[in-house]
């Protein structure tokens, strides 16, 4: 068992902290909620522990079907043991139905199904506002290796094909999700971070409700619901 | 001999004729300054006879190297006879040197110079600001097959190697341009549209100076100036 020690980094949604085995790290679910780059604040009751819940369903369903990913085990109602990654600075966002920034950006009507999965690399910068940025742009920021980021959009891909699967068979279309990847020590590229209704869109399939924090980013209501229900369609025990 | 016919369209910067001849069209080039998407307007004296004259070099010039060109040839002070294409709604943007939106996108002071050359697309739509986007954007829009991209970035890059050496002997440094490329009716990809200090950016290799529309979208002065400039370097006759 791994002891939690200093906190290393507090982001929006999650603390990191180091542990007393030099790979591993302890990351703690927060009940923060922001939204447009920290432009909307709030909380939202209860997130914490649904993300870490959500997250580790997720990721223990991902590292049965083979992908890498950082999670090795949930600790408490909060807290996930993890290993230590170097995170890349790039957001690999995969999308199957039009919403959000890309909605805008090709100017199609929300819910349009996409003919073909996008993927996009935003560039892991709030001073930036997280910008849209192409392999070039990648390059010269010397964010990621050419290779590094054809595996990323390989992963990204092969992710989507099985989250798609998954969660049809609840009911749920994913709509878009962001993922977050890192370099462990050894050099290995793994998925890293969280999966939760904070980095996905999720809609019920037949009524199209929003079961993410959409809700929460359009004052609609009922985040919290939304997160139990989605919690709930993955059979993870109420929290 | 070409005979001009009917307007087909009246753009920002030049208008477009059909001719007598199924596959050519005559343009003319406008006095007519847009920035800014179409925000800031204006005019700038004698701006079309300068263009026309320019964008004639450089595409004579390119030509001669083996790059396909919609270019036939200069007709008068305002008008050129080109070869009829179907714009392939890409703008394709070539940088040297970090300026304008790249500056801004990866927080990089202006005049970086960059690691490698960037290439970028966007799409060609004034109702959407012309927004960047990526190859899974191109493929979901249909805009142009995967082939046809690889080979747009192929010419871009072409292009210019070919103008940053045409520029340095000129003391000139090619900041970054805009390339448009058509689609003729027997298929062929072509460059189309024009190159010229509305298109690119040009500073003066010593000074730095900017030598190109820049001038009109800060509101610095001496835009007819610099046009003149930049077609005296490229040898023209003075219009
Ligand atoms: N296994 C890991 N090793 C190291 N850092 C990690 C790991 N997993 C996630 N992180 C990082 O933990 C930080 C805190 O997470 P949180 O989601 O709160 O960040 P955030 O506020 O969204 O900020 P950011 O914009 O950096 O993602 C993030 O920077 C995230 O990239
Ligand atoms: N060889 C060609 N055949 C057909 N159309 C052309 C050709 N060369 C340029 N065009 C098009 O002529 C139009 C008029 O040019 P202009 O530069 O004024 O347009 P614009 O206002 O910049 O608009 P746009 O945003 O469409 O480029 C543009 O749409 C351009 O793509
Ligand atoms: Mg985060
Ligand atoms: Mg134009």
């Amino acid at each position: 068992m791994a002891t939690k020690g200093e906190m290393l980094y507090e982001g929006k949604a999650k603390k990191v902290y180091i542990t007393d085995q030099a790979d591993l790290y302890i990351v703690e679910y927060k009940d923060d909620a922001t939204a447009f780059n920290g432009d909307k604040k709030g909380q939202i009751t209860g997130k914490g522990q649904l993300n870490n819940a959500i997250s580790t369903i997720f990721m223990e369903m991902l590292n049965e079907r083979g992908i890498p990913t950082h999670f090795v085990e949930k600790l408490n109602d909060r807290e996930q043991l993890v290993k230590k990654v170097e995170i890349i600075l790039l957001e690999v966002v995969v999308r199957n139905v039009a919403a959000g920034s890309l909605a805008k950006r090709l100017g199609m009507p929300e819910g349009t199904v996409l003919p073909k999965t996008v993927v996009e690399f935003y560039y892991k910068d709030d001073s930036l506002g997280d910008p849209l940025i192409n392999d070039s742009h990648i390059e010269v920021l010397e964010l990621a290796t050419p290779e590094t980021v054809k595996q990323l959009e390989v992963y990204g891909r092969q992710i989507n094909d099985i989250l798609v699967d998954y969660m049809k068979q609840r009911n749920v279309i994913l709509v878009d999700f962001k993922l977050e990847f890192g370099i462990t020590p050894s050099g290995e590229v793994i998925l890293a971070d969280e999966i939760s209704p904070d980095t996905c869109r999720f809609w019920d399939a037949d009524t199209k409700e929003k079961l993410d924090k959409d809700r929460f980013r359009r004052d609609m209501g009922g985040v919290e619901e939304a997160y139990q229900e989605m919690l709930k369609r993955l059979g993870g025990v109420e929290v």
